[in-house]
């Protein structure tokens, strides 16, 4: 379930007058951006951003970029994006970056079949280079072959499991963890093109055979870039609520917080999932998620983040 | 340019009822089914089938496997389709077959973009697994990372080049090509993410500095399904009326006819492009391609495939 709470009703016109208001006079209104922009569905923003375009000949998001700043911008404007849009960019960061692979993961393994086109043709369109060109052209070996892969999947959704193939397949990712380099290949080849299903039942197999799960297994064994993208790989198609939790956790754990992660998994899911996400949060460390955050950052950036994680004003 | 001849307006009720009399009687009236079928375009085709199935409750293409037989059932169950729903099935009977992989890579290569996700839409839809799920599963090794690349890239379509990239990747597929396994995965790399328009700028950068075609060079060398697999990528890519101009050739060279490369290629381009892949053919050997296909083949085949090829009634 989404945290997020928006009208039924709003008009775009009356919101992009009064975002205009926000940014005239001395300094920025920064409640009034939170109050509006913090309460608006994806397809709400983009109305927002046509009303404003066509009203002001002015585009809102250059606009955000010159009137706020910080990580309270970086949220604004990653959450005005359409969600394909957004996706395309903090693949690009990440490919750019060299490191953070498990951003590129998160969107190829997360994202429904249908979702991640849509990320694929935005990066298209935004950067003239296939998705998986960009990134083949940055990584090798074994990593690359995960990644490209992942990427480039359009994996089966259903519910049909082949129980057979998952009793094999289990024991395909226990040679790969277990034998590491050589068996690589075929254990990329079981997670870049089983449908999500038929994975979390050889998984489930997986541990039933030997006492244990394989994301475990794979975090005791190594540390490569390669192992935690395999890492990020099936943590996230086998639960992406416990996933995403960890990523919250370990990101407001961290002396200085990683708002690029807290930003990343708030304005991705505030949508979609989030309150699954807090409820697991709260479970796991009894404390409500939205005051975990609340400790740990401060001023607009705090507000806006709350807004979507659902605090009523 | 296209071969097909199609009338600008039909009545797909009055074709479904002369194809349901045709299918009527003592034997079946092949001459009606060809003069119906054999001009008509897709959507016309899909127009006809939907108005069969109506007024007789009865699939079309089900029935037309009852009445007729050989390689002109084949030809006409083929051209029935809708491209993306054919090439589905040429991939799966591809692959089932484990040889013929120059199919999935003209698939792969020669459809545009959009086109081959439809393909993979349409694998998904009749399969219930990926295209690149069942591929995988089905090779190993660079055979595989070269086809499963293919057919998962979403490649950016337009005509901006980079002549320093092509001068690189030029070196980087004549290292494949000299120290064969040992770079295959850089030449991998660029044959299944680089733009098309990019690729040929790069053959022919390779053309400038070895004085002589990449794929001629390839086909002195190697012959091993992969080896066999990196040739037709890199001529499917590099120019498809030409490849298919030979595949036709040697379709109709070999003593018994290769009906099946026959059917699919006349089938496949007859709305699209069969007449340049026909004037190719001409230039090439000085004989017209209809008058070389009709002395090969005999009956309601030959009937049917000269109409697609234009042949007026």
């Amino acid at each position: 379930m989404a945290t997020l709470i928006a009208p039924s009703n709003h008009s775009p016109q009356e919101d992009a007058e009064a975002l205009r208001k926000s940014f005239e006079g001395w300094g920025t209104d920064e409640n009034t951006i939170i109050a509006i922009l913090g309460h608006r569905t994806v397809h709400q923003r983009q109305q927002i951003r046509r009303a404003y375009e066509e009203i002001y000949q002015e585009d809102l998001v250059k606009r955000l970029e010159s009137e706020i700043k910080g990580d309270f911008e970086k949220a604004v404007y990653r959450w005005i994006l359409e969600p394909a849009d957004r996706d395309a960019i903090l693949a690009n960061v990440a490919i750019k970056s060299g490191k953070n692979y498990n951003v590129i993961v998160e969107i190829a393994t997360i994202n429904s079949p249908e979702e991640l086109l849509a990320v694929r043709r935005a990066y298209l369109h935004r950067y003239k280079h296939s998705l998986e060109e960009d990134l083949a052209a940055h990584t090798t070996g074994p990593l690359r072959q995960l990644l490209v892969g992942l990427v480039t999947s359009f994996r089966y959704v259903g519910d049909e499991i082949n129980p057979k193939l998952a009793q094999n397949e289990a024991e395909i990712l226990h040679d790969a963890v277990k034998e590491k380099k050589s068996s690589y290949e075929e254990a990329i080849r079981v997670l870049t093109t089983r449908s999500k299903t038929q994975l979390v039942a050889t998984f489930n197999r997986y541990r039933e055979i030997h006492g244990g799960s394989i994301s475990k297994k794979l975090v005791d064994e190594g540390s490569d870039d390669f192992e935690k993208a395999l890492h990020t790989t099936i943590r996230s198609i086998n639960d992406h609520f416990k996933y995403y939790e960890k990523v919250v956790r370990n990101a407001i754990k961290k002396v200085g917080t990683d708002e690029d992660a807290l930003t990343r998994v708030v304005v991705s899911r505030a949508e979609k999932d989030l309150k699954t996400v807090s409820e697991v949060y709260y479970k796991r460390n009894s404390v409500l998620l939205e005051h975990a955050i609340a400790k740990e950052i401060s001023g607009d950036y705090k507000k806006f983040l709350l807004t979507l994680l659902g605090k009523e004003d």
